[in-house]
């Protein structure tokens, strides 16, 4: 294991750069994860880190000990911090002190769309994207097209709410979503609360792709003109619309039950 | 209309405290109403503001200009603010530029428990509650119970996510949970990863009340052992949990399905 203790180290730098900007992870084509939760799943799910950096007082607590000795077990260069200079690279309150480094993920765009998918048309919160991811992925949904204008989903904030969701999922970004739709070889249902046909009235026991919105002006209308149907989630009380996750969980777990009923 | 120009006016200073600091809120007993959306559904289900404030700019705005020639009518306090003025008193980016403060409603603790509601326990994420009482509200639930420690419902935050819910809704906050359980002539459900039973094995069509818990650690463990039935959501992915909004949505919904049905 590596010690750095200053801050004028290069890869310290360097790794300050990653963690502060969203611009040098891009360009770096490196993103962090950060958290004892995330490098597990990522250990366990996706594979070696490019790097495993940690906090002086982490390599006492069991789960983050834990994680630097599978890294050492697997040859992976690991970085050991003072905790003033950990902490600088942390936007983890709190956190135990450990933090990946990895090449950001690129899925490729299939051919055609032939298994459930989600289709997200410039979503902009964070932690909105983070949780869709959550949910799309326990409900047995592997791929995920994002739009241009869409928050960038290996940020360290939607990273943060997706829980590990990420590496269970081919999420394929700046996705041209008119083309993605218009190769489909399944039915893709746009969530309206304008629709006449409820969530509740269709076969999802089939594939199907979900096509969601901007929070605030919802789907693009010449995207929502291109979708199969629109479908609407009833509500009993005089609200307007759900949050966008919400709506997305209740549309995702109605697939999940009527696929389990089937 | 009454304007004012000068920061140094101390209705002026009044307002700049209420819009920076949760604790001035917490002790004037008022909150602040940010952007169209909040003020038309304050006026719509909630009734007259204490103050109505725009910037100079929201005033040549079809939909400001509506809210501030109603609360004109209604005889409510407007008050004309430059637009840097404004800006200092709002959260809202590219907001319209009207805001109404409200006296902070506090609902009174039912006798007893006999009508759906919602139990959180110390819920942590302005996002989340914004969600989850948008959700609960636009599934016909009326009741909201929050512990202490959960996060202030009328935050600017929270506010913002719901949407407009908090007006359609019954919230009791620094709500004694174990005292509301004891009461309740209903079956209070928890959500669990390990519960044997799903939400869709069990009967929903009656009331019910919901308990959901902390981001991290989920439900307190006496509260959870006081529950009448934990429930699961069943999962197709390896995803451990959900995020608290989405599987709340999901829960709400799957009652309201049952409800249409029965």
């Amino acid at each position: 294991m590596k010690e750095i203790s200053s801050r004028e180290n290069p890869l310290y730098k360097e790794l300050k750069q990653l963690a502060t900007s969203s611009q040098a992870r891009r360009k770096a084509q490196r993103t962090l994860l950060d958290g004892v939760h995330l490098c597990e799943a990522y250990l366990q799910l996706a594979g070696d880190p490019l790097m495993c950096v940690a906090s002086a007082s982490a390599c006492s607590q069991a789960e983050a000990a834990a994680i630097l000795a599978q890294c050492e077990g697997r040859r992976v260069s690991c970085i050991l911090l003072p905790d003033a200079l950990y902490h600088a690279l942390s936007q983890v309150e709190q956190g135990v002190g450990i933090l990946f480094v990895i090449a950001t993920p690129q899925a490729a765009m299939p051919a055609q769309l032939t298994r459930s998918a989600v289709l997200l048309d410039r979503l902009q919160d964070p932690g909105n994207l983070g949780s869709i991811l959550r949910s799309a992925a326990a409900a047995g949904i592997k791929q995920v097209f994002c739009s241009p204008g869409t928050v960038f989903a290996w940020s360290p904030k939607v990273l943060r709410a997706g829980m590990g969701a990420h590496f269970l999922l081919e999420i394929v970004e700046n996705a041209d979503l008119a083309s993605v739709m218009r190769g489909a070889a399944l039915p893709v249902l746009a969530t309206s609360s304008h629709a006449a046909q409820t969530v509740y009235d269709i076969d999802l026991s089939q594939p199907v792709a979900w096509l969601f919105g901007h929070e605030g002006q919802g789907v693009a209308q010449d995207l929502l003109a291109q979708a199969t149907q629109q479908v609407g989630i009833p509500h009993l009380g005089a609200v307007e619309s759900l949050n966008v996750a919400a709506s997305a969980a209740v549309c995702f777990f109605e697939q999940v039950r009527q696929t389990l009923r089937a």
